[in-house]
């Protein structure tokens, strides 16, 4: 990274330990490599985060409801899942370090004997890679044996297709709709890096989004709706294919990382190629941010189509599909040639997809349950980790200001310039003396009425700019001084008001107590 | 547990399932025995829950600050906190079946071979019984060995007590505050049960409280003020020491527990007797609830001295000693002779101690770190159960009730009487018919004006009863209906006005919509 960023980056990291955002995990003990803990303010900034997230997705929301599942689940779920089998980085031991690395990684990685030498240049003889599994294993149960194996999710994602059943058939819900639910992951990094954004421990936001296949949209509405540069996506139509869904929610996605804060220059897509995409995948983009070390991935929105479903349906033997009464009375006002022929289409279809295929047998049989109207819904994802987003927003906050004080001596201070929404504190609240019981008093009044609407933050110690400079690092975005003119002492016009301070420019309004709450609140959102 | 209740708890499960509050984790793989997921329902009760506890103990009070922390930390943690070697269960295997019991249920047990006998009374021989830790295990980084071993926390209170420095460094907050944390914990109970009373992975809702030694306070304060039957515990006074912060702390949880919907009459408190309490506590309180399957413990809290930062103060080498200046200024004051005086008697407290005895050399250094203002603050720690505390709420809530309609039918119907504040949905929006777009329309305007400010769910299938009771179900505590009088078209007076039905007693009110929103949210809280 370049220097700049580099000084940047150390500088953020040093005030998110000195202002309470982040700390090592088990720091006392030397720390645990790719573990963080958030300190009091970084507790209320994911905290702000996770509620917007919650609030946007499903509580604004007709079509999303919520689940909050296990981090141990059953261990097949992820023999279906695909990651017990493929979710590895390939491992090459060294015979004579006897150190453990990523293979991928041998020529940036140095020799622990000989730290001059990356490990492909040592002389020591190396294995063959293999495969390493990332999910963390434990047992569950007083018997450690392969049969009582389980693991840690390394994705919040399953758990919500394994009791997808369960939430269809409790909620009355239709499709489509959505399930979120945020929660903690894990994955046993080799190689944790770059700060909170690579760890070991991460919280997920994610929600899986249940829609009708194109094949079932074509039959409702006579066409599938295609994206085209510049379309409408405020508003989800009846004729939306999963093309348009994952339009829609790459926008959704989008608006809510501007919506708390990040630059809208900062943010950019990036689509995966052919040969990146998962083979399920019919389309990955990635929301990327602009860190310190580099543009990099905040969250990814997937196009799934029904492959997941499908998995759990044939790993657990369990009936997953859904029954669509519309879908059914569609294809019943086709004739059976029109059936034929999409049978044929998707038989040609599937022949196209060589290793891949499933089949014509399989294929005349998944038409002949959609025209009865029993179907596995396909699935758009956008999965977000928050502690990425916790990085993103603490990033683009940081700022360093010069100012020169009334005796020209110029200082440096910094400020966060994080969105009033997501600020771990709302309001500072300063008597401006100490020693003056009724400033305190009347201060205390304040923070009281202000308290039970807003995150307040009460203090008196020091001057008032070093009070300032505190809250601005911890990125307050409003202060609140009670004067000698709020009790009144010197122009009755100005009893009972207060000075209200703006983080950002600085500028100061006076602002009568009784619509302090109602002034703040309209500024906050 | 008597028959009644038994069978409440069984249509308690059945509707916990059926309305989208609790699954079974991984049900479609045949569930994991001590997991439960949360469905759409419990996801919203339990989000409430949570946020009212983390709005009392933290965000209204200025005493608290909150922490999120990791589940996995350096196991030294664990070796500390004496987790490692006394967090166990006695375990016994049988030779024969090679089941593995815990030694203290072997008299309840069937024998898994002759299911007529429990595992006591089998004839297989039996081993000695031997500890069995309840920490789950894993590993961090590729290589699986003792030296990478690590657990899943069995609790969120040590990651407080690890970072106590860390936070008490960066967060300008003074003797006496506390650290709140809510997150899972995991113990590999050998016998999970009572549905999600005791399970494997669970949600923590703990506070640790810091406080002076009262040895500081008396010297502060000239006294240490005692705790009498009804002494006000509204204010924390100054001369609080141990025992009226654990009085205070006890009663603010129960009034929580009351704040949330538990009735008063089904709660009560347990107080550990001295052969029953840890070696370290001074006193430990635990507040019990009546579940159907019996009257068990909802939360503890205990007061547990120094012990903890004691404990990691000496496994981790590093200082973790507060310094107060006004406990240094009061020690100023006191005699050479008055000091030498509260060492002697420190030193003969000790002395009774016995084998848990620190010793006079100790006892003195202690005291002279204290005379010059340093200390560990001694802790009142209050620990909720998320998971039982939910239980207990939905158990309390659960509530049968028999309705004769109008044709003389009597009809049985499940409410549950859940707190405006916890329940799910707070607000059901039903147009009074589904095939009248106007009413429709109305209602979905209805539905935009709540949707910001209360959870609403909008319902417009099967008649207004069936709409009514499925909200009764999930503990909807308001059905708003949009009817003909709503559009105007009969009596202009009630033009704009809707039905507000209230679930418990089934009162209703006209109001007007341009009110309804302040209506609800006043009665909602």
């Amino acid at each position: 990274m370049a220097e700049k960023e580099s000084e940047k980056m150390e500088k953020l990291v040093s005030l998110c330990k000195r202002r309470g955002f982040i700390f090592q995990s088990s720091e006392i003990y030397g720390g645990i490599n790719g573990f963080w803990d958030y300190g009091p303010a970084g507790a209320e900034l994911k905290r702000n985060l996770r509620d917007l997230w919650w609030q946007t997705m499903t509580r604004d929301r007709d079509d999303v409801v919520g689940l909050d599942a296990t981090i141990v689940l059953h261990p097949k779920v992820w023999a279906a899942s695909g990651h017990v089998d493929t979710f590895t980085d390939p491992m090459v031991d060294c015979k004579t370090c006897k150190g453990r690395f990523r293979a991928d990684q041998l020529d940036d990685t140095p020799c622990p004997q000989k730290p001059s030498k990356c490990v492909a240049a040592c002389e020591g003889e190396k294995t063959e890679p293999r495969a390493f599994n990332l999910m963390f294993q434990t047992h569950v149960g007083p018997v450690i044996s392969d049969e009582n194996k389980a693991y840690l999710r390394p994705e919040t994602a399953q758990a919500i297709f394994v009791q997808f059943k369960n939430v269809f058939e409790s909620s009355r819900v239709k499709i489509p709709f959505g399930i979120c639910q945020i929660g903690k992951a894990f994955r046993n990094e080799v190689n944790p890096r770059n700060y909170t954004f690579r760890s070991r421990e991460f919280e997920q936001l994610e929600l899986e989004f249940f829609i009708r296949p194109d094949e079932a949209i074509k039959a409702l509405c006579g066409t599938v709706r295609q994206w085209e540069e510049g379309a409408d996506l405020s508003q989800p139509a009846e004729d939306w294919g999963w093309e348009m869904w994952h339009r829609y929610w790459t926008e959704q996605r989008l608006q809510f990382c501007r919506d708390v804060g990040l630059p809208a220059d900062s943010l950019e897509l990036y689509w995966q190629k052919e040969d990146e995409l998962a083979h399920y995948a019919k389309a990955t983009v990635d929301i990327m941010f602009r860190f310190p070390f580099g543009v990099q991935e905040l969250e990814g929105v997937a196009a799934r189509g029904d492959y997941d479903l499908r998995q759990h349906q044939a790993h657990s033997g369990k009936p997953l599909e859904v029954f669509d009464e519309e879908v059914k009375a569609a294809f019943a006002k086709w004739s059976d040639d029109q059936r034929e022929a999409l049978v044929q289409r998707k038989i040609a279809e599937d022949a196209d997809a060589g290793d891949a295929a499933s089949g014509p047998e399989a294929v005349r049989a998944w038409c002949e349950r959609l025209f009865k109207g029993f179907y596995l819904p396909h699935v758009i994802e956008p999965s977000a980790g928050l502690d990425r987003l916790a990085l993103a927003v603490l990033a683009a906050a940081y700022c360093e200001e010069e100012s020169t004080d009334a005796k020209g001596k110029t200082e440096r201070k910094t400020v966060m310039r994080l969105h009033p929404k997501v600020a771990p504190v709302k309001v500072g609240i300063f008597p401006l003396l100490k020693n003056k019981p009724e400033l305190v008093a009347k201060a205390k009044e304040v923070h009281n009425l202000l308290r039970r609407r807003l995150t307040c933050f009460y203090d008196e110690g020091g001057s008032i700019g070093r009070r300032y400079a505190r809250q601005d690092e911890i990125g307050t975005p409003f202060g609140v001084t009670i004067d000698f003119d709020t009790l009144g002492n010197e122009n009755p016009d100005l009893a009972d008001t207060v000075t209200v301070r703006e983080r950002d420019g600085g500028t100061q309004h006076r602002i009568p107590i009784n619509g302090l709450a109602d002034w703040l609140a309209e500024r906050i959102g």
